[in-house]
Parts: structure tokens; sequence; C-alpha cells
């Protein structure tokens, strides 16, 4: 499918929202000056919409294929990844230490999105790296580091993440594989693991898995968990004992192969600790913080690459009549309603996940106030950012008619593959839940505090309005006992979303010119701060109400 | 997959809702006694969970196939179709004078919904029958009646609409098909038409098209339109000129045939005009509207079945601990509000469609007040009630996690099923545009006045809001200009839909008892007016804003 990456918006976005400039004014940043940032985009975009795109229609309806002797790839997956690996486009965000051109994160995001839009599911194989390269980088020995972070970074070997289990799903202290010593530093892993995106494939030759695990006498639930290192090489031609039992037959994103593997089947499985023994949770958070705000990016992508379509259909489909004349259903006011939705909900969702990608970046370099703004911000774009994907997704497919539900058309397939997105890596009720939880009384309250405080330069009135909402609600399910903050944790999640998002935009229509560039950023995010911020205020009520109204229906009454 | 007809629901709001006692008290309608409404909520539902809902796998795995010699149903289709016509289902709704039931139109969408519930694909083959029943039953002479209606009633025959062309989607009057008169009274017909819904299939001896077209000399545009009724079989043996191009490949509903049909390739397909000659819109208008509510139930269906689906899977699926102990998921707080939501939105779209097809009877009895609540009900029935399927379809994935993405689960066939109801029988902006275009100013705004006037007895205090704002909006939008309110015709449309539920079901919660039934009634309805009905009042600003901004984007810098 033809898809364009969208440079100008991505570029203002890095100026104007995660204001790159400052990053690039630190020594660890150095390197994202503008040209090289020109460069980056300039350069995935030509081998996203060359040789990404013109594969995505096959992804879906080829597929990832199971066979016995692994997983194969769609015809033409196999250069394409090559050529990504030989771009260097898999070092971006790699600190330079390990190999990587230590580009900000944020722009990492950059190269990702347009991946993404391009052919989301194949873009899983990167990003899933993404996870493996910071669980390493972070808690990784020197050793390991050396061992296995520079094909990781390069993409010669890809990563991959393995924490649910059958009976495991968001519940991972319930988890049951085993780590046992062999008596060498090693650990034989025993266990199956489910829903593991690109556990295996063509592309690379290795795959590093990362494993929650067990240790024997390993205390219950998840303080007993521990991070391994399994890799599906051992050393050249020595396999490791990881079987690729099957893999999922699934409703999208059947370029990302979704596999169950079984490690230690013949007892022959060899892995690695990888940080402190029980310091499996931890890792696996460095992983999936980034990750959760990765799947928030696919968001981005999907409704990218759904808007796009739909415009393109929208200028060509000449339906009905304007003024006497034959005109392009682009004309029509609800259909033009669709897509304006569609694009500020898009600008909407890259504000804020480029926003907290920035964060991670400040982060990196020390920025306390950056973590905190980080914390609560992850939750917000991991599930708004795919909520937004989906909607976007489906109003694409509308866009379009008769012919959106009609598969050669591809509309369908945004539609199918964005689906998986406010479910994995944490569902989005988990991601409410974690906003309630812990973001909103992270810091003793003060990183919600810090948002809402940030929010209040807010000029709009709907805006001012959602943020006094936001700040009313929030500080009041601190204290809330515990169900009634569950209750109400989607509602609010979805209501500090369009805030965080409003003020985002509202920063963007500010510091835009007056280009074409800057009048169309400024009519699409006048769209939004005047109609789609007003929604949010809807779920007040819904964001106020207690637990108790969902109990009262009883559990068995609910299938009567 | 298991589905279990919620017959005590139904039963009730055919009560309530419909007041199908004021029906049965007519002599039209006598034969709508209790006892026999019992009878048949029971009878279909035993042959919907026995032998329809056993099917809907393989209805989407298998799926209707292509063939030169026609098109093949999966297994078991045609023995469970015969089942139906034989229970003499079909003629539920038809008048006895045609052979039929004479039970009310509301009774006939208890039996649909049923069958819709348990196998959304294959209940369209009676849907459709439906609106060709109408047709012949409005517009046909006597002689019509007597050689189509007997066996359309029965089921033995089906029968389908034929509107859309390939350059003629939503814009019925660009279409080109000919009728040239043959001399005889009969005319030939020629022309391509897509998206034939059971335009070729197994299951009966004959298929009844109806077919627009245009006569030699007929005028541009809707007026020079007439209907045409095309029998797939002339006579005993003789086939007429009328070829299955194909079937289209669809995101879902692959139970049901979508085809391209070609008239008179051979230059021998016959057809007879029926009702007058350019009299196609206006029998096609009776198709519609009511084929429009059937399709707004199609919404009741699916919601209904995804909802059983995801309680049962919640009920059973043990994650995560409450109180120290292991729980099934449906007592953590947001995926209760999650079967909350959906089960209160199933609530609201059966209570809508019911009612707006009880007016469908009330209005067959001569009652010109229910003709104007039926008109400006039935966009909303439409709209509404799909957009309420694909979001309770969306839940019920959610609900399941992962598993939800897995086709293997069956979730995933809902949502993709789901997909189409608001884009057939005139997109959901299409009926936007019949709210604001048409409904709005019918009876010189007397229609609309006395839906406000109607709500005005409910008391809930969101929903009286609600409704003040509806009143407000509507009566501005008579008189503004067309584009203003095209522009604001979505956002309107979903607030007086929600308004109109949440009248109903608050009518539905005071006349509810106390038993298990009522309790349950009483907690799903006070979710619904407390939490669902202030969200509408989120869409007022989008309601109210002109159709300026969305032009303040040039059609060219939507693709930039």
């Amino acid at each position: 499918m033809p898809y364009t990456a969208p440079i100008t918006e991505q570029r203002f976005v890095l100026e104007h929202i995660v204001r790159i400039a400052d990053l690039a004014a630190t020594e660890r940043y150095a390197a994202a000056s503008p040209d090289v940032i020109d460069a980056v985009l300039e350069g995935i975009g030509q081998l996203a919409e060359g040789e990404w795109a013109p594969l995505a229609r096959a992804g879906d309806t080829v597929g990832a294929k199971w066979t016995p002797d692994g997983v194969v790839m769609p015809a033409g997956y196999k250069e394409a990844y090559k050529a990504y690996v030989e771009g260097g486009w898999g070092t971006i965000g790699v600190p330079e230490e390990f190999g990587g051109q230590g580009l900000p994160f944020a722009v990492q995001c950059a190269v990702l999105e347009t991946l993404g839009s391009a052919n989301m599911g194949f873009a899983l194989a990167p990003i899933l790296s993404v996870g493996a390269i910071e669980a390493l980088q972070h808690h990784g020995t020197p050793e390991q580091q050396a061992t296995w972070l520079p094909k990781l970074a390069t993409g010669e070997w890809t990563g991959t993440m393995n924490l649910t289990e059958p009976q495991a799903g968001s519940d991972v202290g319930a988890l049951r594989a085993t780590a046992t010593p062999r008596g060498d530093g090693t650990f034989a892993i025993k266990g199956t693991k489910i829903y593991i995106s690109f556990g295996d494939h063509d592309l690379a030759e290795n795959i590093v898995h990362l494993v929650l695990a067990r240790t024997p006498d390993a205390p219950a639930g998840t303080r007993g968990i521990s991070l391994f290192l399994v890799p599906k090489v051992r050393s050249e031609g020595t396999f490791n004992d990881v079987r690729v039992v099957s893999i999922e037959h699934k409703m999208g994103l059947h370029a990302s192969p979704t596999c169950v593997l079984s490690f230690g089947d013949g007892d022959d499985c060899v892995g690695e600790l990888i940080g402190p023994e029980f310091g499996g949770m931890r890792a696996m958070f460095t992983m999936m913080n980034n990750a959760r705000l990765n799947v928030g990016l696919q968001g981005v992508q999907v409704a990218e690459a759904a808007t796009q379509k739909a415009v393109e259909y929208a200028r060509e489909r000449i339906q009905g009549a304007r003024a006497g004349q034959a005109a392009a259903i682009i004309e029509h006011p609800d259909v033009r309603r669709m897509l304006m939705r569609m694009k500020a909900q898009t600008q909407a969702a890259r504000a804020l996940v480029y926003y907290a990608a920035g964060q991670v970046d400040r982060a990196n370099l020390g920025d306390a106030a950056a973590r905190d703004r980080l914390e609560i911000a992850t939750p917000l774009a991991k599930a708004h950012g795919t909520d937004i994907g989906n909607e976007v997704a489906s109003l694409g497919v509308q866009v379009h008619g008769g012919m959106g539900y009609i598969e050669e058309t591809g509309a369908a397939q945004f539609f199918r593959d964005a689906r998986i997105t406010p479910i994995y890596e944490g569902t989005n009720g988990i991601q409410a839940a974690d906003l309630v939880g812990r973001k909103l009384s992270l810091s003793n309250g003060a990183a919600f505090a810090a948002l809402i405080e940030d929010m209040r330069g807010g000029t709009h009135p709907a805006l001012r309005e959602l943020v006094a909402a936001c700040d009313a609600v929030g500080r009041r399910l601190q204290t809330a006992d515990a169900d009634d903050r569950l209750a109400a944790s989607y509602p609010l999640l979805t209501m500090l979303s369009v805030a965080t998002c409003g003020w985002l935009l509202e920063r963007e229509a500010a510091e835009a010119g007056d280009d074409a560039f800057g009048r169309a950023k400024k009519a699409v995010v006048a769209f939004y701060l005047d109609q789609i911020v007003p929604e949010a205020m809807g779920l007040r009520a819904a964001a106020e109400a207690p637990a108790a109204p969902l109990y009262a229906l009883e559990a068995e009454a609910f299938a009567a």
C-alpha cells in the first residue's frame, strides 16, 4: 500500500514536543543535530516507502508460516530486513558505548513509527529487539553486554520477551517456568511461554530470548521471578533446546509470528541470569516500560497509515454532488468530519507518545522530574495511543464504505491489525490500573500534580475545564478505596490522556508558523480543542462513580 | 458457539416497550396473544440454539463459496434453513391474507434477533426476504402477489435487494442498469449490481431479485428509477439470464455470500415492473426503511452474542486475586465495568430497535403519529444500533485479553462480522444526513417535537439535561445552512439516540418488578443513566459547531 512518511510533521513534533534541540545540547545526545535528524527521517522514509510498505499486504495474506524447521516469513521479508540492518537503523537509539549511534529514544520512535506505518506486523521485530537491548544495557554484566549487545544493536540478531504462560496472562506472578542451576553458572530453563512475538523467524542468525522464570525455592508471586537470557543458537551450529510448538491464528498482524515456545523439552535448554536473582520484575519493567511506549507508538503507526489511505480514497472517489457538480466524497461534510477526526486523533497520539519518549531521554540524562513525567505518561501513551489507533482504523473502514469491508482494499487490514494493541504489553485496563494504583500517588502525588501543573499552561476554555476535572478526580482517587479507584480508572485515563494531548497540541499550534504546514496544524488543533476535548468531559460522571454500581448486578446475573 | 436466547428480556421489551398488549387488542394483530408470543420466543430459541448457532463458526471458516454452478453454502446450512422454513418462521410477520401468521413486525424482530445472535451471516437470508416481501405487499399487483408472495413468505424462495452499482454507492440516482420493454409487458434487464447479499446460494429453489433499473428515456437521477422483479428461475427448469460473477472476499460475515450479479449478459434476462414506472425510489424506501431497522437489529444480535460470550469467559477465567483469593476476572472492577457497559448498551440498542419496530406496527394500523415516530427513529435505530454492536463486539474482544485476538476463540468473529453493519443499508453517515435533512423537519418539525415531548417524561437529571440539549440543537439545525446541518449530523444522531435509549430504559426500570430479572434490569438501567447518558453530553460542542472548521483544512492539505 502506498505510504508517505510524514517527515514534516515528525520533525515538527521532535522540535516542539520532544524539544530535541535541548537534548542535542547535551553531551550524551550531541549527535542529534538537525541535519542528522533530517537524514534519519528521510532515510527511514525511503526504506519504509520503498521496501517495507510493498510487503504489507503479503504479510497479511501469506503471513508468517510455521514449519517443522522453524517459522518462515513471506517472500521478500528477509531482504527487506537485511536492508534495515545494513542501513544501520537498528543502532539508532543504542548508546555509542554499545556500538550504537547514541541518538535519543524519541528519534528511534520516529524511525519505528515510519517502519510500522509501512508494515506494522514486520516492525514488531525491531520493536521487540529494543526491549531486549534495554534489559541488557541496564541489567547485563559487561561480559553479557559484550557478547549479546553488538549484534542485537545492528539487528543481525533479534530479541524477544517471554513473560506470559497459559495460566498466567496479566498476572505475571503466577508464572511457573523454572530455572535450575547447572553448576557452571548457567541455568537449565524449562517451561512453556505463549504470545511470543517473533519468537521464531528466518530473518536473523540468532534470536535472544529474555525469559522470566523461577529458581528453585524462589518465593511465590512476583518476588520470586528472575530474568534469563536464552539464545536460540548457543554457539555456531549448536541450537539451544527451544522449540516452536505452534504459531497463533490471529485476527490480524499476520506478518508477526506469535509463537508458543517450549523451553527445555529435552532438558537441554541453557540460559544465563540477567541481573540479580529475583530481580526479574525490575528487569522486566525496564523492558516493558519502553515497550509500552512502543505499543502506544503502534497506535500512531496504524492511525497515520489508515488516515493516509482514507484521505487518498476520499479524494478520488466521486459520489454525489455539491453545488451541482459531481464531487469527491472528501467534500461531503460528514466524510470530512471523519477525516478531520482521524487527522486530529493521529496528531494527538503522536504528540502524546513522542512527549513520553522525550521524557525517556531526559530521565536517561538524570532528570528526576522527567522520570516522574515518564512514569505517569506511560500508561496514557500505551492505552490512549492504542485506543486512538483502533478508532482511527475503524473510521478508515467507514470512509471507504462498502469497499472498506472488502479485504483487497486494505482498510480492513489496519482495523484487524490494530485490535491487538489495546491488549498486549499489559491490557489497557492494566494501564488504567497502573495509573490509579501507582502513578497517581507516585512521589507522594507530586508526579500527578506536576502534570496537572504543566497542563494549567493551557488556555482553551474546554481544555482548562478538563484539566480542572482531571485534577479534582485524580486527587479524590488518590485516597479512595481500591475498588473505587479501579472502577474509575479507565474513564480517568481517557480524560487525562485527552487533556495531555490537548495541552501538547495547543503548544504545537502556538509554535507553528504561517506556512501551509503551520496553517494546517492550527486547523487540526482547533478541531481537537473545540470538539474532541469537550467529549472527554462526558466521562466525568463515570470517573466520579464508585465501584458499587458495577457490583449491584451480581456476577451470576450477568449471564441471566 | 453456545448461545441462549434472552427470552425473558425479549418478552419484557415486547411487553413494556412495544406494548404488545395494545397491538394484540386490535383486529389485525389479534394473533399476538401472550401464549403465542411465549411459544414464538421459545420455539425460535430452540431452533437458534440447537441448529443455527452450531454452524456459526463454519460459516466463518468455510464460508459461502462461489462455484461455476452457483454459490454453495457450508455443510449443514441447507438442513438448518429447511428447519427454519418448515417451522413456519418465515411467515411470522406476513399478513394472513398473504399466507402469513399476521404477527406484529416487532415479534418478527424478536425472531430475527434470536436467529442473528446465533448466526449473524446466515440470518441475513431471511432478513433480505423480508424486504422483498414488503415491497411486493405494498407495490405488487394482486397477480404478482399471488405468484411470488406465498413461497417468499414460507422461505421456500428467498429475496434480494439490488441497488448498488460499481459507480453508484450511496448515490443511488447514479445507477445505470436498464430495463427495456419486450412488448409482452415484461422487460429485458441489463446491468451489473454489486454487494448483493445472498444474491445466490443453494438454500432455496428460487431467488426473487428486486432490481432498480432505468426504462428507456427515463429522466436522470432518482426520478427515473423503476423497480423490477427478476427471478433466478423463470419457470420450472428455465433459468433467467442472471449470472453470479463473483463473491466478495470480506473481513467478516462469511456465511453471507456478497455477490456481484450480472443481469442480461446474454440479452435474455426477463423482469417485471413492480409498482408504477419511475416508482422505484418509493418502492425502494419501503424495502429499505424496514431493512434499516433490521440492520439496527443486527447490532442487537451481535451485541447480545458478544456479551454472552464475554460473560461466560469472564466467569470462568481465573486471574489475579481479590481479598487474597484467586478470582475470576469478572470480579475485577474494570472487567466488570466493560461487562456492565456491554450489557447496558445491548439492552439500550434492543429497546431502541424494538421501539421503532412497534411504531411500524402502529403505522400499519393507520396511526399517523406512529408513522412520524417511526420515521425519526429509523436512522437512530440503524446507526446507533450498529454503533453499539461494534462497540460491544470490541469490548468482547478486550474482555478476552490475548485470547480475544485468536480466531479460534470466536470473539474476533463478532468483531469482524459487526463491522459491515454501520456501512450497508445506507452508511451511518447517510442515516445522520437523513436525520438532519428530512426527519428533523418532517411534518413541519412536529415529528421531532413529538419525540422530544415523549422524552420529557424522563426524570433522571442527566437524561433531562440531554433531552434539553437535543431539543436546542435539533431546533437550531432545522433552519441551519445545509453544510452546518450535515457537519453536526452525526454528533446529534448519537445524542438523540442515547436520549431515546435512556428514556426507554428508564421506563423499563420503572415497570420492572422485584424479581431477579427486575433487580438486574434496574441495576443495568441505573448504570446506563448515570454513566452512559452523561457521555453523550460531551458531543454537544461538536453538535453545535458549524461546518467551517471542517473546511478550514483544504482537501489538498489532508494529504500533506
